[in-house]
């Protein structure tokens, strides 16, 4: 297959977007009648979960298809229902690849050796009932923690996010700590991007970086640091970076990063700008709104 | 119910034993009769996983349950089969727990926010089909990520155990990187340590850490440093590290630790040492030597 970097830049290209949609379904804040239609058929809140997340999932990727090039189905939300829970993921990210978009599980895995093989397996398998395009990785134990899943991802046109610089306010307590003048996250920043250059492939490579939006100057200094990396970029939207914070992760020409919006868009119906509107317009409203902001910044980046 | 903590030393002392059962379940590593029953009762690869893992999960919990205090499964090999082999971790944790080993969820999750709040709920939260009674946690996201671990721990006297120094070849490229003279697990080490004060409990406290065996030199100054903190020890057994080696991370009552065995113990029917055995045997004579190794072996640095 196609490698993934490659696939996810020509989608950034075809579409004339770099918005991936966060998945994050949450029973108390999905719109109410899908939560009590779920309910009526129910025998159990697991079983409430997994049918509301199942139709959901499916009602934002009808809506977001045009507007989003990937989805990002975060798995704590999912597995907070335990194993229908993650049938529900399961049936969602499938959905997801069916409708052409790229799906790349949130899900911050980490170990080593033959236990990282077997969650490498699990997210990025041919054959797994798990399987995405992508998904997240957890770089605390350091080289033989990531070399698994970069091995399993570069069997079948995959690809990993390593965690280098989250969009959370305690991030810095451990991932700023400074080393001879560097911090942490510029070392986690180097090692991926070697990661990329040993596989001798042009362009961007299968090991990307997640670079919170909501750390700018950061974000610019890595950019530079990462020539061979992919960023995702969360924090734009409900976190409250703006889309001119998150156009810093991209190259010149406008592709090389793909920037994630989980509660702006599936949450839009609770939002003041899309009252009065079915949850599945307001989500669809939100989405486009989201594309065209990035858009608008990325141009004006360009143009600077 | 009575913190975890205390649970915990209770199950020591009662039991006069240190050792905890990690369940690793592996097609290519179980007995060939577990896996080609499953398999003809099986119509998918997923269902012979989920199949074979819940009947050798009950046998080693049946085979372990008089020499551990308890069990740590392993959430990648179950995951590696997707929802089907989650359940068979639900089920197996709940025999664990049925016959009054504590279950320590070995999932190294990670997030922030109401993300981490999320994953919280489906390990420690009493109703979760996943509930167990602790969880592995990896500290890169800095105290935000941990706050909402400890907040659902807490609430249900459960613990949740930070990886701090971990066992394998090249934990020290991040871990080991040094600030001020003290590496980086230093500093994640004193922030769950302060976690455990702000409790305000006496004895131990519901943050634990992950300190591995195979880096002895560090343990004895980790459990100094962590005065408060029970250590979760990896790498005793298969990964080379001795009884001696982990009896470093006990205090002088001989408490304040577990150590985790798991290939050795379970796929002890492959060692020379128990050939002609049934599987079943071979596995409780390896967790019987394993308990008593490690009781000689904190004798020994009691006496010292």
């Amino acid at each position: 297959m196609r490698p993934f970097a490659d696939r996810l830049c020509d989608a950034i290209r075809a579409k004339k977007s770099v918005l991936m949609v966060g998945i994050d379904p949450r029973l108390d804040l999905l719109p109410p009648q899908v939560v009590s239609a779920a309910r009526e058929e129910a025998s159990s809140e697991a079983e409430v979960a997994y049918k509301a997340f199942v139709r959901f999932g499916r009602e934002v990727i009808e809506a977001t298809q045009e507007y989003a090039v990937a989805v990002k189905p975060q798995l704590a939300y999912f597995e907070r229902y335990g194993s229908l829970g993650v049938r529900a993921y399961e049936e969602v990210a499938a959905a997801a690849r069916e409708a052409g978009l790229l799906v790349v599980a949130d899900a911050k895995r980490n170990d080593i050796g033959p236990t990282a093989e077997a969650y490498a397996e699990a997210f990025l398998g041919e054959a797994s009932p798990m399987a995405a395009d992508a998904v997240t990785v957890n770089p605390y134990l350091g080289g033989d923690g990531i070399a698994p899943f970069l091995r399993v991802a570069q069997r079948g046109g995959k690809g990993i996010f390593v965690l280098v610089k989250t969009s959370n306010p305690s991030s810095g307590q451990f991932q700023d700590l400074t080393i001879d003048e560097k911090p942490l996250y510029h070392y986690v920043a180097e090692a991926v991007d070697r990661l990329n250059e040993e596989t001798g492939e042009s362009g961007y490579g299968p090991v990307g970086a997640v670079v919170g939006a909501t750390y700018p100057e950061q974000m610019r200094v890595l950019r530079e640091a990462m020539p061979r990396t992919l960023f995702l970029v969360p924090g734009f939207g409900a976190q409250g970076a703006s889309a001119a914070d998150a156009a810093a992760a991209f190259d010149a020409d406008g592709v090389g990063a793909v920037v994630n919006s989980s509660r702006q868009i599936l949450y839009a119906y609770r939002d003041d700008a899309w009252q009065g509107l079915d949850y599945r317009e307001a989500v669809q409203g939100a989405a486009r709104t989201a594309r065209d902001q990035l858009n608008r910044a990325l141009e004006r980046a360009a143009g600077a």
